[in-house]
């Protein structure tokens, strides 16, 4: 889904730069200011490379032409409730947002509310879905450029490319395991130590899930070990 | 898994004032800055609630003495590679690593770099553990505070208790679907419409997982308009 981030009357331009930053880094293009403060030196300063965004940024004068034509409007609180009656704030956590979003086609407009007020109850009632992110019940309040930067942190990473890593295979885990019990063969390792330190070893080998390299480098810790102990003790029977 | 956040030669007091209140957001309470800029007025106002912790910052002089009783050593990379032999670079997502935290005990530091350089690759060999945030390869580089709250919330979300808001129970929901039928009835909905309709129905309330409140409300509209229709009907009938 393509994204607009709406922010209704942000009152400080150094916000207005971060998010625009944010959205580069996320990859967000299309922003929009809904009765913004003068945008001055500083918003560019902390735009960064988002520069471009906040200059094409549109600025309207009221929250119903921001998110006009956007297929999905999405608003965020800060403030979550347990209480189902107070319905128009019942909301989802920003990894379900990108769940939902993530098969749909069109525009969602991600709606920013007030540094101070958030968004107000009738602008939440124009909201098809709320979204909250989890805080500290204490001081539940992010910055709007943090808030903005978390949301579409979750969008993007729903969409990234896992890159995989090339993963020792299980094969090549059990040649490792011999080389260890190899070493241990060469180095005299006691008799009862010995099942157990195979099992650890497989745990801990087991929660790292080492790659190719990872595990070629192992092995040939192990086996030149076993060689050089060989090749000594050979001389010494000599 | 108690979390230190550890910022190495901030330049910008305003970004350490951020990263303060991100950490009262998401419940980090420790900060230790690596020969930090001067912090002024503006990291005051950034900080808001997380003042405190701001007050409460050690200062370093060097890297080692920041980490040094950590039982785990996080560092932050913006740049992620994918050739392996690289090994001081490879890292896990955010939510790799709040997975991995979770059952842990003791201290964790998070360790985030410069503005500029990040962390230095002799700082990067220290760590046990490298995080990269997913972003977007034309522009990845993150603003601190930004860097910071992605990866504070991660931590926070993966042991926050989920709220369960109370679903409506499976036979619930079949008496809405009877009551649809109902409706559908009154209105002498179509006949060749009414299986599409009826499973459209059913996959809708299947994405939406409606809520008990939602689900009285909506079988509310549903029984009252069609014992509107069939007292009008009667009425007309008599």
């Amino acid at each position: 889904m393509r994204v607009r981030v709406v922010l209704v009357e942000p009152r400080h331009e150094g916000n207005v730069g971060a998010v625009a930053r944010a959205m580069r880094n996320f990859g967000a293009g299309e922003l929009v200011l809904v009765k913004p403060c003068r945008l001055g030196i500083e918003a560019r300063k902390r735009a960064m490379h988002g520069i471009d965004i906040l200059e094409a940024a549109k600025t309207t004068e009221d929250f119903e032409t921001a998110v006009r034509d956007a297929d999905l409007v999405v608003g965020t609180s800060g403030v979550d409730t347990a209480r189902e009656k107070r319905f128009a704030r019942i909301s989802v956590t920003p990894g379900d947002l990108a769940e939902r979003l993530a098969p749909m086609q069109g525009a969602a407009a991600l709606v920013f509310g007030r540094e101070d007020y958030g968004l107000f109850d009738a602008e939440l009632a124009e909201c098809d879905l709320l979204v909250t992110i989890p805080a500290s019940p204490g001081y539940p309040i992010l910055n709007v450029s943090h808030a903005a930067a978390i949301v579409l942190y979750e969008l993007y990473a729903a969409n990234a490319p896992r890159r995989p890593l090339r993963r020792a295979s299980g094969p090549e885990k059990e040649r490792l395991h011999e080389a260890l019990a190899a070493l241990m063969d060469a180095t005299d390792y006691p008799a009862h130590k010995r099942g157990r330190t195979s099992i650890m070893f497989r745990r801990l080998l087991g929660r790292a899930v080492p790659s190719k390299w990872e595990f070629h480098a192992l092995m040939g810790v192990f086996q030149r070990a076993t060689k050089r102990i060989e090749g000594l003790e050979g001389k010494r029977k000599r």
